[in-house]
């Protein structure tokens, strides 16, 4: 048994994503497919792609070969909030623009309102309240830089009639005991919770039911959505539509080393919506893994891989291979203390907040109407 | 243990109604509260009410002294096709329509296309088949007479919007061992009919979230759809609203003497849209429960609790006490035998229906569209 565990509703321990690929049956991105990829999206991959970040994928080829025969696929990703978007939320979001970007295609993005409301009844909120947050969320996802013309954005209970009319026939073919192994749930589970996912799964034949025939979907998503996708992939066959195909990210550890930013925990991860101050002081008590002393730093040197700073300019904040390399070396010969590390980090993030913040309420003026789809 | 079943799904031997008020915990209509009744709606009472075709109630009292406290009532009841519609489906729309047309109130119709589909999986149907069935369903049931002002009636696939935003909070309060326990489902079951009821839930509360404020409401309804309302009326309360009041009717039997007509056994039951020489048919097959030879008949006489013919009269088409006592009297002398007792029942049925599907043919022409509410 692996010492961690990758689920929708909770991700624990130190990831091997290696062990993941076979758990899940998914395979690795490697050298000859990114190659192609990179190819036909005309110019040089991502970083999430040359650093592994985007690390694994379900019948990518056979999407890169209906791409190839003129059949252009559309992209759909998603986000259920709990809480205020942080960081680690956005990777998704950056990559599926980036393929949007490249591609010219169109992009679904499903904020599930509903989805928390049943899956975190330990929280206690209102589904108001995760309609509000929903509405935040679709802010801060526009904001990533989706072309409105191409990208339309869905809260599952204004878009209830085009999604749930395509759900009664997903969750037709699932029965409670598929429900029961991929997703751990039982007698003390609510009904909403066991039906879910059949929700999720719309919009990954969406525009194969709108168009009238077949159309290729890929699925940019973070690596514990995949179980969603395992059990609504046979459906969506049996449904006479293609199955998706699906690119997975790892997640961005949170500050103190934990294997992903949650939502619910605030401490430890950025908020699309934290101050410059907040931001400065969380980046502070970051974990580096340098040794006790400065001394001792300079002369036995600290592990990149282990230092939460270097992680976040690897995931997010310094896309310049060769610059990241210079970073990881400085920390690898002890050259830079954790106190100019954090000071740099801290800068960048706020810097990177302050456009995303300004993108956010230009949106709420009223520019985010262009993106929203609604019954 | 009872020798019969009374479930959504399946009704099965000779139904004892005293035992089922029993099972179900509902209240027999008794006579102080038939006069109340009777007191209210201005007139005589139904023939389904002086004849116990409705039967029982919950919280009848408590809907009437609102009424009486200046609270009006809505009334909600629906039908979930599996086929076209016959005479037994209209039990509760007549009576519906009679207490509308009494106390004049709103009335909400929920036809829910998705339930069968989820419920019959063994019929192997399409949800667009269902779909029309429903499409069908309400031009037979406005025909019943409702006011077309007063009245609304929605597909649940195309009011999912607004049923389903509220359908969340009514599923986020069911567990997984409830509906196991109400409704018998199991591990191959599918996720759809394990979430169902949260959908039939919401009319009964509809209009509360919609006037913002407590508004009754009164559902007549089949008895085996009561299960549906013993799970939604605590969660009802949960979510803060006024629990639905209840009042049942017995089945109409079928020509054969089964408990209940059946949508999916074609021979037993008078469909709306039979021709009138299938009507003769159907209706010259009906247990008489008469004795082998009209000499025996004419001297031992029969038992018109056992003749469909004489259940016939009594359920739908002889509303004069009188005159239905005098059929049962002349079943019970024997002075009429089995041929003009099913010449004469047969021409009323046609008489009937004839009447119906004109109705029917000019609701099509488009005065449908008053009625059906859509998102």
């Amino acid at each position: 048994m692996a010492d961690f565990k990758v689920t929708p509703w909770k991700v624990e321990g130190k990831i091997d994503y290696q062990v993941l690929e076979k758990q899940f049956g998914i395979k690795e991105l490697d050298g000859e497919l990114l190659k192609r990829l990179e190819k036909l999206a005309g110019g040089a991959p991502h970083w999430f792609l040359r650093r592994k970040i985007v690390f694994a994928h379900r019948e990518l080829p056979w999407l890169l070969d209906e791409y190839e025969k003129g059949n252009r696929f559309y992209l759909y990703t998603g986000l259920a909030p709990s809480g205020p978007m942080h960081l680690g939320h956005l990777l998704p979001f950056m990559f599926t623009q980036w393929l949007q970007e490249k591609f010219d295609v169109e992009v679904l993005i499903q904020i599930p309102d509903e989805e928390k409301y049943w899956a975190r009844q330990n929280l206690g909120m209102k589904l108001e309240e995760y309609h509000e947050l929903a509405k935040e969320a679709a802010l801060n996802i526009a904001a990533v830089g989706f072309n409105p013309k191409k990208t339309r954005i869905f809260l599952d209970t204004d878009y209830a009639k085009t999604l749930y009319k395509q759900a009664v026939k997903v969750a037709g073919h699932i029965t409670y005991s598929t429900i029961k192994d991929a997703f751990g749930v039982g007698n003390d589970t609510n009904i909403g919770w066991i039906f879910y996912t059949s929700m999720q799964a719309v919009p990954a034949f969406l525009k194969s039911v709108e168009e009238g025939h077949n159309v290729p979907c890929l699925i940019p998503l973070g690596v514990d959505q995949d179980v969603h996708f395992r059990v609504a992939r046979d459906v969506i066959g049996k449904l006479g539509y293609y199955k998706p195909a699906i690119m997975h990210n790892m997640f961005l550890p949170s500050l103190m080393g934990e294997a992903k930013m949650s939502a619910s925990e605030k401490l430890n991860a950025i908020y699309l919506n934290d101050t410059p101050e907040a931001v400065v002081k969380k980046v502070n008590k970051a974990l580096t893994g340098q040794q006790d002393t400065a001394e001792l730093q300079k002369k036995l040197g600290g592990n990149p891989d282990k230092c939460m700073v270097c992680q976040y300019y690897k995931f997010l904040f310094e896309p310049d291979d060769r610059k990241l390399e210079k970073i990881f070396d400085a920390e690898r010969k002890g050259t830079i203390l954790a106190g100019e590390h954090k000071a740099d980090l801290a800068k960048r993030i706020n810097g990177f907040l302050e456009i995303h913040k300004k993108r956010v309420e230009e949106l709420r003026k009223g520019k985010i109407d262009q993106f929203i789809a609604h019954d």
